[in-house]
């Protein structure tokens, strides 16, 4: 048995324009690093965290990471020592999964290290325990593009049912991440408890379209149906510079564009990468006309999930 | 030029389920029969009407053919004398698309006799006015598919978007039609104008994952997709054997079971012929249990659409 492992799980893109809490996508060269060893001490202690800037609690039972790793050894009645270390390669509160990607790669890590052979579906569960934490909220539309790449549809949640949908091999991710944060538990906390019947049957519309629109491997389609009724309208109004970052990629070529998760990060898709590029310069620009910084990332869609660091 | 034509126009599954006014299906061997005839005298005259009951009106300002047809005259700015006549070869107020079926078969009878070579595109909005007197909303669940046949998603209305979706072609039908009448606008008041995010939220998933069961051919999908947040909780009470048929229809192998349109008719799928028969002497036999006579079809999904009869 090893001693120590190491893990990159990927940020990943949530909601997806009509698919709040339903749909996400893992992403490529941003994400979560996580070390965890045994230890001859018993319980659980994180000994390290960097590239947070301070923001991540080391107390096991408020960082998600480890709230997951918990739930996962609390389950299989595992008792061993551990220590963490995580090292953040992507921004907090960004809108890119970042709590969701500590979770999976701690249960991941966690389940290589003590060579326990668990699916990804028992996994599952678990991450979802420590993304409660952080966002307060049962959701799994980052847990689960995180933890099963690809590009994944959560059906339902009782019992949960994660479908990967096959999607074209040359769509392009552009996401900007403005230097601003925003709270998931926050960003939540201004939707409408209730919708329009009409704005429910506009959501669901886009949704089974958005699906089509990757299955068919058509790009008019999947441009048609990022459109959002529920989170969008509510949630636009907390990136200062939304409508022109959107309005900047739309000029550029992008398919459509619309929030990452709870923002302030967005995405717009696109079908090659030179223009997911051109799309990335005119979208940083657009930001920066409203004094915002900003950081861009162009991936495709990831369909690995975790992986084990040599 | 031909003097008259007759064309059969099918009954159509909507709502699937998750699909409330989003999706519909087009069914064999049930539907309308409409013969347009080119007359001397100007205008439009409805000369005969059968199979109703009695219960459509002549009046061509009021019935949904008429009404469909005068529509695309008007666009096209099309005099003409014709004589139309119906023969309703399905219930009225069964669930089954009745008035979308004598809308498309006027429309296509017209289009065909006149040899305008209108795309079923151009005939939809027409279709679509028609549908509007009967049931008082915007609508196209049955519309489309009546129209274009196969599987029909209506991704949005503005402006009206048709996505054909593939199935599997062992995928059948089976119809419980109780004898009792459910008027569409009536349906609609009850239900609520606002609804829960989270049922919102479901709906939407299982409106994905019907369509994902359906491109995919994944039938345990189809079957745990069929899930309706919005109507079938309030309009299941218009049935008063729907719980006791649906029961029967699982009981049997169903793959799922719900309601069609607004009721009272019932939709269950299943994988096979005979199995899709069994299940119909179930559903039956539940609907009589509950002192309701009712019609059964057995079918699959229909690619057609309207067909000019010899």
């Amino acid at each position: 048995m090893k001693k120590s492992i190491r893990v990159f799980s990927p940020a990943s893109v949530s909601n997806v324009g009509p698919g709040f809490d339903l749909m996400g996508f893992a992403l490529n060269g941003i994400g979560d690093e996580i070390e965890v060893s045994l230890s001859n001490k018993s319980g659980i202690k994180i000994t390290k965290i960097t590239g947070d800037n301070g923001k991540l609690p080391y107390d096991t039972e408020k960082n998600t990471a480890t709230v997951a790793i918990k739930s996962l050894l609390a389950k299989h009645k595992i008792k061993v020592g551990l220590e963490v270390k995580i090292s953040k390669k992507m921004g907090i509160g960004s809108g890119l999964g970042s709590s969701a990607a500590s979770a999976v790669a701690g249960v991941a890590a966690v389940n290589e290290l003590l060579e326990l052979n668990l699916t990804r579906y028992q996994l599952l569960e678990h991450a979802i325990e420590g993304e409660m934490i952080a966002s307060g909220a049962l959701h799994a539309d980052n847990i689960a593009p995180c933890l099963f790449g690809g590009f994944v549809l959560v059906r339902g949640y009782n019992p949960i049912d994660i479908i990967q949908i096959d999607y074209p091999k040359n769509l392009f991710c552009t996401i900007v991440y403005p230097q601003i944060e925003i709270k998931t538990c926050e960003a939540r906390k201004i939707l409408d408890k209730k919708i329009d019947l009409k704005n429910a049957v506009a959501q669901a519309g886009n949704a089974a379209g958005l699906i089509t629109g990757l299955l068919t491997k058509d790009f008019s389609l999947i441009s048609r149906s990022i459109v959002d009724w529920i989170a969008e309208p509510k949630r636009a109004s907390l990136i200062p510079c939304y409508h022109e970052v959107r309005e900047a990629a739309l000029q550029n070529g992008a398919l459509n564009c619309n929030i990452t998760g709870s923002g302030p990060s967005m995405f717009a898709f696109s079908n090659s990468k030179l223009r997911a590029e051109a799309i990335g310069i005119a979208m940083k620009k657009a930001a920066s006309k409203k004094r915002l910084e900003s950081k861009i990332y162009i991936s495709k869609i990831n369909d690995k999930g975790p992986v084990v660091l040599k």
